[in-house]
């Protein structure tokens, strides 16, 4: 049966980057949107924010999955469509990786690293750009990209079986 | 500060529901999308699909939240735009409270009943349509309504301080 | 196969009560440990803590389930032996049910009235005491003692066949 | 304050694992138990499974944190003594981690990562057992052991300025 609901490519990076990170995240962001994807991510600022952005400026939808109950205890990012509080904490990491379909990492501290295990522990794919270097493991879906461009199409082509 | 993300109200009820019911979920949904708002679900049958059912063809969007960590575990209805799978089976329904900026239970089971309780714990507006009949408590924003204008009316009512 | 892992009886109620209803609370966990099952509750005061210390001067074991991610959110009441720190606020409302073989439900408010009705979706035994009336619903497991003793009669009774 | 609740210390680690990591498991919940810690563990097999045997042997007290919500889904092994089903899937993990004063991370694949990964994110002290090897980050509280013996003595230095 073809699937009815969109795709959703989830963006993970840490809540505070530098510019280059900031831009590199941006542009992804808007290459999800251009490709006619969701952009999820966790709602808040530094990756999440440059992903949100460059998803809105390219016309897309952006979803942000909060870690507090409200928006007093976790604002979104002011690119951020519909804003999923969950009171859940960090343990809303675990959301950001059931509901993508596939997930770029973006450099990123421990909670990136723990999107990016989740993810693996579940089998679900994984697009590393200039983020955590994992020991390889037979059978993971962990890739490694060099650009925005071949994040992002390595993370279409890797869905692309079970979405099709 | 004003607010930049968009208005979700929450369509709370059972996965199976008579013809009566259905189609006053699905009037429900559509009264939402019509004013601007995103409708939230719980992302299965019976209300929950009559809600995103009608929202789509407002041309609202329409977003569920799923019990399973994915679409084999547990489909979502074909009215739903992004799927928000949780792995949380029922534990999700304090995801569909934290995201709802106000729910509306229509009919439902205990499940519904669920999602009344906590979101009145947390203050959250609620507005029953043909639903559970609780003892009134003093402070609880729980309100009945007996038409779908009427409690899409209320809900819009009941958020409006907070999202001005 | 017999079970080997303990049986677990929850105590529900809300973080506050009166007098009254603390000694039923309490009388109701001093039963539960002198029957030899664990005393689970949310790990607050109130209610939980009345029958945590009911259970621990019977000389029973304690588990609190805690809504915040650590002590200095939310510290457990001085009568739990293990705080199972959670993170997830309201949501561990599910943990509660999950983690109970059955549940009592005295007194409370509308946390209560969640973990009531999250037993009853999922089928898990609940028993009543001075607590929420609810209009009955066929094939659901709900029962109303008058007693401690009588409460902890049935809870015992409803679970034995699951655990025998 | 002086705490009341027990100290608790997490192992994790694989649900299969070979005969030396199940023997080292086994040796660390037994030097948990015998320094009178309750011993917490995500209630499976493999290292779950030997490090709440190691506890038993030694007289101690286990808590297996479930993925299931119930044993039908998730058997614990046969040496929990409470087990508390979460019906959260993986996510449990962050309950693992919410509800341990520190964690001794033994060998382990993804799972064990993502627990390592939301520890550090939240500042709990890890212990690494023939575990995962992670670039070093400033402030990161993350060790080093060789021996069951070291690991324990370590969890326990590292957690009790907070305990004492």
């Amino acid at each position: 049966m073809a699937r009815t609901y969109r795709v959703v490519i989830g963006v993970m990076g840490a809540s505070q980057c530098d510019e280059e990170i900031y831009q590199l995240a941006r542009r992804v962001g808007a290459l999800i949107a251009e490709r006619g994807a969701v952009l999820l991510c966790g709602g808040r600022g530094g990756v999440m924010e440059a992903a949100a952005r460059g998803a809105k400026e390219a016309g897309g939808l952006t979803i942000g999955i909060l870690p507090g109950m409200n928006a007093g205890e976790t604002p979104p990012n002011p690119y951020i469509d519909v804003a999923i509080f969950t009171g859940l904490r960090d343990g809303r990491n675990w959301i950001n990786i059931c509901a993508s379909d596939a997930i770029i990492a973006i450099a990123g501290g421990y909670g990136t690293l723990s999107e990016i295990a989740l993810a693996l522990k579940v089998g679900k794919p994984v697009v590393l750009l200039r983020s955590w270097e994992l020991p390889p493991r037979e059978h993971a879906p962990l890739y490694e990209a060099q650009t925005p461009e071949q994040a992002v199409e390595m993370a279409f082509q890797l869905i692309s079986p079970s979405v099709a």
